[in-house]
């Protein structure tokens, strides 16, 4: 059982950041980050997941006609801004992630299997960056406020990678929140049989 | 920044358990992990995920037919096994989850975009039960490897859920575990620019 300070940072007390402080995000930073979302399970551990971490202007300049417009002054100003990708092909990655089985056989022939899983498990991965960001000391702010034909066109066009959501990455300075929203109690949410 | 204790706890030597002690998981536990989970960050606080906790073994029976027949041993024997599910009418719940604006009608008439949104939405949700769990001290198993269309007959047919998947909950006994598969490196999954 993790004690209260982590279970804060990690959940109870941890905001979506509108607003930074100017303290970089580092190099160690980045790599730590990730060096703790691969661990996180994934089927088959196929890890489809990619990531791309916007960290100068001119990067952040590229995104900037793909975003809604609510989220371009906080994108713009964030030290990192991730996108959450998946690649449609991961399971071409499968001989060396899963060598237990013919993992690469079960997607190969299936797009809509690939799909599938590419997006619930690309997903799974990117909650992982959330979760470990607050675990190293950054704050995280996800969004799907942008147009993801877009992002594919300007960044993956030649890779085939496709956009999942973003999220900005850095120090917050705690302005700009809203009041802390309601969440669905247990019995709206939840039912034990 | 968390200790290396909590790290290896969430992430670095946690596992996807295929084994269970006979120690139970309580009441209490199992509103610790839902009030843990319920403070992740959802888009417009949507929320969709819903959590179905089978905890008889009754309930655990009516799961049976639909798993895959690697996915049955461990299940059945698992002291809870939740099904992380996702409501397509998530957006009802809107004027009380995010009163900052009208964010129902964003959904209520873009059954694409609801579509989307509640499963992008419900797997994040459902990464947060398995951090949560690790973070309360249980192992989670989370599984694809069930029939989707079979479990929304069985459990959902009269609300209209829609079932994302599984993930046993327990106290893993580490037998039947393989050795720690790799994972891509920084270099082969991410990109900076």
């Amino acid at each position: 059982m993790l004690d209260d300070v982590a279970l804060d940072a990690l959940f109870r007390t941890a905001r979506t950041q509108n607003s930074w402080r100017p303290a970089p995000v580092s190099d160690e930073e980045l790599r730590a980050l990730y060096d703790l979302l691969k661990w996180g399970p994934t089927s088959a551990n196929s890890s489809p997941a990619r990531f791309v971490f916007l960290r100068s202007a001119e990067a952040r300049e590229r995104l900037r006609p793909a975003l809604s417009a609510g989220n371009i002054d906080k994108t713009m100003s964030a030290p990192v801004v991730a996108i959450v990708a998946y690649d449609p092909r991961f399971y071409d990655e499968l001989p060396k992630l899963f060598p237990h089985a013919d993992a690469r056989a079960w997607f190969a022939g299936n797009p809509e299997l690939a799909e599938e899983t590419a997006f619930r498990n690309g997903t799974l991965q990117g909650a992982y960056l959330i979760m470990a960001a607050r675990a190293i000391g950054l704050d995280a702010g996800p969004m799907s406020g942008f147009d993801r034909a877009r992002v594919d066109e300007i960044f993956f066009a030649e890779r085939g990678w496709k956009s999942n959501f973003l999220v900005n990455l850095g120090h917050g300075d705690g302005t700009g929140l809203f009041d802390r929203s309601p969440r669905l109690t247990f019995g709206e949410a939840c039912e034990e049989l």
